[in-house]
């Protein structure tokens, strides 16, 4: 079973990555873009032998505990 | 105006960082992961100044000239 983890910067947290990205449409002839800002976009395939709510607990756990920096980013889960 | 352009690998293209943390994950006691694929998250805002009609030619120049490598990505965009 797919499940999509999305990973975000804190709305408080400065991206300058997706700065850099935004400054540079303009270069690239695309204006009317106010903000850019980046996150991580995970595809996770679980085992169909894990159950429903162990599944959810693992799910809950790798977005947490290893896909996110809780000090900078927030997480959301996508069940499909 | 908020939208959302997510970029993830070609099926066919390997993610050596992607299986690197499905590797990893194991070792952090969480198993039953068969697969992690990463990709990137981008949250564009638009400014309002800027027609529906317009808005949409943008974000696709966006997507497919800026954001994505047509050789390894392909790129979807979810209008909010």
């Amino acid at each position: 079973m797919k499940v999509t983890v999305i990973v975000t910067l804190k709305p408080t947290v400065l991206d300058p990555q997706g700065n850099a990205i935004q400054r540079n449409l303009e270069t690239a002839g695309i204006s009317g873009v106010t903000d850019v800002r980046q996150g991580k976009y995970f595809e996770v395939e679980v085992s169909d032998a894990v159950g429903a709510s162990e599944r959810r607990v693992l799910i809950e756990r790798l977005a947490r505990d290893v896909l996110t920096n809780p000090v900078i980013e927030s997480y959301r889960i996508e069940w499909e």
